[in-house]
């Protein structure tokens, strides 16, 4: 799994350097604990992974990519807040929240999406509509989750995880400068992974889909949509080795 | 005042007829009430003057004037919660969160400013560009009212409320491609203006600038900030009399 390493290395590197606004402030540091809350950088690194699969070079993905992952933090911080989830620990931390006390931490929520948007303006119109859009659907997910209704699961995941994963490729697809008439057998590829992912995140933490189907029956359909990953990939004329090692680390985190 | 109320009018309809993505699915029935609020539209109204005046159409602004509003509509729902200024009421209205709850409060605040994020982006580099950094600075401000220093009231008004003001006459100029080496005597017009919005503001709620300077030394203070605005407003060779018009209405909220 080499270059899907070197790829969050990358990531890594970017965010580190990423300069704040210098008006948030004391702010700063709740936004800074929230993004290295140690995370893998998964969506970011499907973007760049895409962009290079695509024949485009990273750095033009780059600060999309940051944007994803700055989204991403967003949408923890404020769902870990006591009025949604009301979680105190992430990923063996303190809840941002916790550490700083809420109305830092809404704040620090806004203000990861709107260094986000910042980011996504210097990346291109077609880039920004991509992540205004998937941002929008995934708090129209998160609304679904709190609504209490949860009818149908499956608008659920696709809304409040499913979202951010095909702006992820999408986004990618952008950066290289793939025409919109030739996007769409790697958004299908994106749209499995990011349900993979639910799959396994549900099989882990024995929720979700893993309640309504159980164990087994959640194995199976991870087994399903993982083989159809990579016959998507497969009817991808261009090297997708990485994209493959990607769907490889999510099956790895099943076993 | 007939051509600021046309102006105002005209972001009243284009609020009305704005779509919302259509992903937010029950959520939007607490972000529109939280932008239908019978607020004055002030920002926005002071971006379509700035067109105008500088020569520009004002569909040119439009979708920046309606970001503007959201994104001060959004920082409305996120301050009045709980766990910021837990306000009740405003505008005579239940607060959102107090109407909808405080976790459905929180995300139509995020849903706000996505959107406003998504009308940014169509209107080009430049006013997005504009509306982000104005974003963060408002943030950073938010951040500065609740740290309890609150050292500089100066710095806190700046950005808590000038910022945004700032953006408005910003992305009015943008709209009329007035290019950056021409702005700045409006932009000192706009800064002026969003102060002397403040002072009137603490004046009447006896608050902030109020509590500081008394009754008195803030009503000395708004007659030397209405008389900068108005001469920066007579050094920009223009028709500036519709912004005059703005000036007007502020001070008569004073009276």
């Amino acid at each position: 799994m080499q270059r899907a390493e070197e790829l969050r290395a990358a990531v890594e590197e970017y965010l580190d350097r990423l300069q704040l606004s210098s008006e948030l402030g004391g702010l700063e540091e709740a936004v800074r604990y929230a993004l290295e809350g140690g995370g893998k950088r998964i969506r970011p690194v499907l973007c760049l992974a895409t962009t290079e699969a695509a024949d485009g070079e990273i750095e033009e993905a780059l600060p999309a990519a940051a944007a994803l992952e700055l989204i991403h933090s967003f949408s923890l911080v404020h769902d870990d807040l006591p009025a949604l989830d009301d979680d105190e620990e992430r990923r063996g931390r303190p809840t941002t929240h916790v550490r700083f006390g809420e109305a830092p931490a809404i704040l620090a929520g806004d203000a990861l999406l709107a260094e986000a948007f910042r980011l996504a303006v210097s990346s291109g119109p077609e880039m920004a509509q991509e992540l205004a859009g998937a941002t929008l659907g995934m708090i129209g997910g998160q609304y679904l989750d709190i609504d209490g209704a949860r009818s149908d699961r499956a608008e659920l995941n696709r809304l409040k995880t499913g979202r951010l994963f095909d702006a992820a490729v999408g986004c990618g697809l952008w950066a290289a400068a793939v025409p919109r008439a030739d996007q769409e057998p790697w958004r299908a590829f994106g749209t499995d992974y990011g349900f993979l992912y639910q799959v396994v995140d549900d099989l882990l933490d024995e929720d979700g889909l893993a309640r309504e189907l159980g164990p087994e029956g959640t194995r199976a359909l991870a087994t399903e949509t993982e083989a159809s990953a990579r016959a998507r990939l497969d009817a991808i004329d261009a090297d997708t080795s990485v994209l493959g090692e990607l769907v490889d680390e999510l099956v790895a985190r099943a076993a």
